[in-house]
């Protein structure tokens, strides 16, 4: 249908099928392209015309207008143009109901995706990322579901930034029903987004095809957590496809829920990423963006040469020791290893005693 | 002193430090090898001559007797060949304790190494994976210390493989003193090893050090739980020097204690590993030792063709619709749909009511 569409337009399109005929020359294109018996080609013409009767675009339009949304084709300026990378597989339409300006939301956004049955730990870290990138101005995109997503957009619409949220139902359906105040939420902030007009009901394979539209609105999709079976793996692949960021956050190895993100990783589908920094780093602008490296804090004893460093070791722990005996145990003439003891010292790691030298108490590392 | 007693025996090597002089040749290479200065070289043997009064042979081997402990020098039949891929850094002496048989337990051997104070999600993980390796015929090489490495060393002994635990004192010193009895069941079943030789005390620099051997000796080396500081992450750097498997277990982004496993992962320093099958497949022979590939359950839905889930989601999840309406919005023919309607019953997806025809109530995905 994208093809058709393409060719010949939506009105074309919908003549095509009224028809019930292919225009010759693209029927011949299908059957080249894809190998398509032309028995195949006609019992698709034939059940997209059996759904005709059930099409009704003024019904469409009088409920967009009643529920207060609008709609963006592809070629209006409000078309977010990355969706074209699609292809093919464009939506031909979206529906946008809420008061974020749609196609500047996601010029910076990122799809923040996961299990509905998430763990507390999961709800917590996609609450956690997505408020420290809508602080940090990055528009999160998310498909509205319990769990993940849900924990996404709360996050999301504490940190100041819109937030974007794809349905597979009506703009005006409020599904899952205990997300109904969230979408309020949401359509005071940023956006609700569907491809199926107002009062379409959620099926299952709205659920797959609207993952692609998350996938391809977004820089970078980050999966928080899923199992094994999960359709946040789908919208990852989509977003691969679309040779967007794939990241992970990785979660306990005995946990189900984080299986999905470890095979990600594994498979090196994603990469790991523990702090929203890291995430920004990966979709953000090519150095402009780095995450600090986490590093150990310097200790005092990061800084000793390594004379200094064997002085220390032949220091006893309990009782104490002449400096003449520390001098040998450390392999160093005896000047040399009084002026070690001196700083070692002096930043606090040797204690002068009155049985003689002794380590200040550390346990080895 | 690898390369001294390398080039000229362990008694031409005292014989130089004991007269204080460099044999020439040798001297000019050091020189030229790492562009020393001849007052670093002087200063080196003198620091080892400072030592010699603390070297007694005759006490260490009188103590290794006492202790029941054994020594192994490279050349010995009981030499595990792979240290010398330490170079000029393999040990110039093991002392044994335990009943193993060290060099075959090390043929097939694997190091699980992290933090002393491991969580107790590590501390598990740690035993489980040891548990299934040691049942397998895999040997754990661990460090004796609390945490990660004493829940390997237990987890290997209850699954009847030997276990080797690389010590920083010598071999009759039990260091941690709390793990007095583990020791004692590691000398049952497997070895205690130390570089050092008997009554030697726990130092700084011998933590690092032993380190080497741990990483040298096992086919590769898992990181359970480590802190951005942690001297595991120091065995895994010598594995890593040294062409050995690295692997790295994920864990909640939350804990501190698994940050330096996932800059691992980030780094493509290590591998991700969730279950003993997975770190087996790596470290275990070309294709003889592969991991079952976590897949999803297949469901009945998954077997749906293309047209048959379009009539499944056609169906009304409450009341019913008639096999007209059915067809309509499927976009089949009325016979194509009420073939599939058969079938979606007899595999209990859809139920026929008095009201007409309905799903069977699940939630879309």
């Amino acid at each position: 249908m994208g093809r058709l569409v393409a060719a010949h337009g939506a009105a074309g399109a919908l003549a095509c099928v009224r028809a019930g005929r292919w225009p010759g020359e693209f029927a011949a294109a299908e059957r080249a392209r894809a190998g398509r018996r032309e028995s195949d080609l006609e019992r698709r013409l034939e059940s997209w015309r059996a759904r005709l009767p059930l099409v009704d675009p003024g019904r469409d339009l009088a409920a967009t207008e009643r529920a207060g949304a609008r709609v963006v084709v592809p070629g209006d300026p409000g078309w977010p143009t990355q969706l074209d990378d699609l292809g093919d597989a464009r939506p031909l339409i979206l529906w946008l109901r809420g008061d974020a300006e749609f196609r500047f939301a996601c010029l910076r956004s990122v799809a923040i995706v996961g299990s509905r049955a998430c763990t507390a730990y999961g709800a917590q870290v996609a609450a956690d990322f997505a408020g420290t990138l809508s602080e940090r101005g990055w528009t999160v995109v998310s498909g509205g579901a319990y769990g993940i997503d849900g924990a996404a957009h709360r996050g999301a619409l504490s940190g100041g930034a819109p937030t974007v949220c794809v349905l597979a139902c009506g703009v005006d359906v409020p599904y899952p029903a205990g997300h109904t105040h969230l979408f309020d939420a949401i359509r005071a902030d940023g956006v609700l987004v569907s491809e199926s007009p107002p009062g379409a009901r959620p099926a299952r394979t709205r659920f797959l095809v609207r993952n692609r539209v998350i996938a391809a609105l977004s820089r970078g999709t980050l999966v928080v957590e899923a199992a094994i079976r999960s359709g946040a793996l789908n919208t990852a692949a989509h977003a691969a496809d679309l040779s967007r960021h794939v990241a992970a956050v990785p979660g306990p190895v005995t946990s189900e829920l984080s299986a999905g993100c470890h095979r990600l990783l594994r498979e090196s589908a994603a990469t790991c990423v523990t702090t929203p920094e890291e995430l920004i780093e990966l979709i953000g602008e090519m150095g402009g963006d780095l995450a600090p490296v986490r590093r150990a804090p310097t200790l005092p004893l990061d800084t000793l040469s390594p004379e200094a460093r064997r002085v220390l070791d032949a220091l006893p722990a309990r009782g104490g020791a002449g400096p003449a005996t520390i001098a040998i145990a450390a392999g160093l003439p005896l000047t040399d290893a009084l002026a070690h003891l001196g700083h070692l010292s002096a930043i606090g790691q040797a204690r002068q005693t009155p049985q003689g030298w002794r380590r200040r108490p550390t346990p080895p590392p």
